[in-house]
């Protein structure tokens, strides 16, 4: 990574979420919700109906929405789904970007403190690839208790 | 877990999937549309106006509409949140049950094909946590692709 001042008018790396249905819009609005704005980010709900080539119209105007010029990520719900091939065949050399499957809450939150001017896209999904998986945890990982009462099949 | 007969009247743990605002209700819906069907699965969205024993409330009434008497797993989206808080607190001995932070679809896609008649809560948990680690992959990862083009910060 190149060394370089932070100055706010700096281009950023876009973020796009893909899914299935409506958790696109969902997670970004409870994203937003939580932290009060998230800059440079786009919803891309993909509905079952959708044919591949419309996926792909769909996801590259949602980098081309969010992309200043830094390149994009893209964070999709689901690995060897129709919207995942789709953000794959967008990583055709037109701009800096990456791909991350399973994408959760965790690592929207993550897009909007992460300094997205001074990384690339590529850099940028490995921390989100960090902070999701490490979001996964056990309720009984954090306090130790189980509750184990009944029901035990 | 005690060696028994898979027989279809069994009771299976039920899933709870917890979000803050609609993400819940969109990815059971994503997860139905993908699977055709998904038994024994309750959306609960929490309102950022809920208050906490309105949160507790929702996600009991989740619960109860799901435990056929082999206890729950809840997925909730956000470590830390209310409406965690909220999951953790229903672990209170009064059914066998676990919590998993950092929902993601292919959590709800493995829930579909696990044997939920077999294990415990925990142990269904413990596999939906591996699941959704695993799912957290790069694009470049799978293909060896990245494409940095320009807009290298």
């Amino acid at each position: 990574m190149a060394a370089m001042s932070n100055t706010t008018n700096k281009p950023k790396v876009g973020v796009v979420v893909v899914t299935h249905e409506g958790a696109a819009d969902a997670l970004v609005t409870a994203a937003r919700a939580l932290l009060g704005n998230l800059q440079g980010v786009a919803a891309v709900p993909c509905a079952m109906a959708d044919e591949f080539p419309t996926l792909v119209d769909k996801i590259s105007r949602g980098c081309q929405l969010v992309d200043e010029g830094a390149g994009v990520v893209m964070l999709v719900d689901l690995h060897g789904s129709s919207p995942f091939h789709a953000c794959m065949s967008l990583l055709d050399g037109t701009r800096s970007a990456e791909v991350l499957c399973g994408v959760n809450l965790p690592m929207l939150i993550k897009v909007a403190t992460i300094d997205r001017t001074r990384q690339q896209p590529n850099q940028i999904a490995e921390a989100l690839c960090d902070i999701g998986r490490r979001s996964i945890r056990l309720g009984s990982e954090l306090t130790g208790r189980v509750s184990l009462t009944r029901g035990s099949p």
